[in-house]
C-alpha cells in the first residue's frame, strides 16, 4: 500500500483556502509528539480571515484536506466557527498537550481525539 | 495525560549526536502521512560523519532521543550501522512511503514498522 507523504517543511508555509476558495490563513507549524510519532495538531494563523494577527490556533490535521503534492490545503470551515475557536497567544505556545486541550482542539472542528487514547490502549 | 511535543520547525535543524557527544549529523525533514497525522521518518544528513554530503538518510522517529525541550537530539548508532543504511539522493526523495521502504528502515535501526500495520488494523 502506498501513501502519499509530505515534507514537514513542505507543509508549513502553505497558504489555506476554503471551499469557495478564499484564502484564510496560513499553516505556521505541526505539533509533533517524538516519541509517538504522531502530528498532535496543526498551528494555523487565520490573521487576513479574522481580522487579527496575535493568536494561533489550533486544528487537527485530519481539518486540512492536501492535495497529494501538498500544493494546496482546502478547509471546511466558515468565519464564525473560527471565531470562537481554540487558540493561543503567538508568544506563548503549549509546550504540552494535555488530554483537555486536546480533546477541545477536535472536539471543535468536529473529530475525535484518537491521539492519547490509542497511545494509552 | 501530559506529553512534552515539539514544533516541526524546532526538531528540523536540529543536530543530532551519538552517545559520545560527537556531532553526527543534522535533521534535515520530517516526513508526514497527512492522513494518518504519522511522521513516516525524519529526514537525516550525515554529511560530516560519514565524510558524505549527496546523500539524505531516512530514520525512523524512535531512533532519536528528544530532550524535553527539544534543544538537544541523540542517537545510538555507529559509523558502520550508517554506512550501509538507507539512503537517498538529496535531489531524489521518495514521495510515497511502500510498506517495502519503510520496513527496510524500520529493520535496519532494530525497530517494527508499526505505520501501516496500525493503520490497516
Amino acid at each position: 500500500m502506498n501513501s502519499k507523504i509530505l515534507a514537514s517543511s513542505t507543509i508549513t508555509g502553505q497558504k489555506v483556502t476554503n471551499m469557495k476558495d478564499e484564502n484564510i490563513g496560513d499553516i505556521q507549524d505541526l505539533m509533533i509528539d517524538p516519541k509517538e510519532s504522531e502530528v498532535m495538531y496543526a498551528v494555523l494563523s487565520f490573521g487576513g480571515f479574522l481580522g487579527i494577527g496575535s493568536k494561533y490556533f489550533a486544528v487537527p490535521m485530519e481539518a486540512l484536506q492536501f492535495s497529494d503534492d501538498g500544493k494546496t490545503v482546502k478547509m471546511d470551515v466558515d468565519k464564525e466557527k473560527l471565531e470562537n475557536a481554540p487558540s493561543f497567544d503567538k508568544d506563548n505556545w503549549p509546550r504540552t498537550a494535555d488530554s483537555e486541550f486536546l480533546n477541545t482542539v477536535y472536539g471543535h472542528y468536529g473529530y475525535k481525539n484518537k491521539r492519547r487514547t490509542r497511545s494509552m490502549a
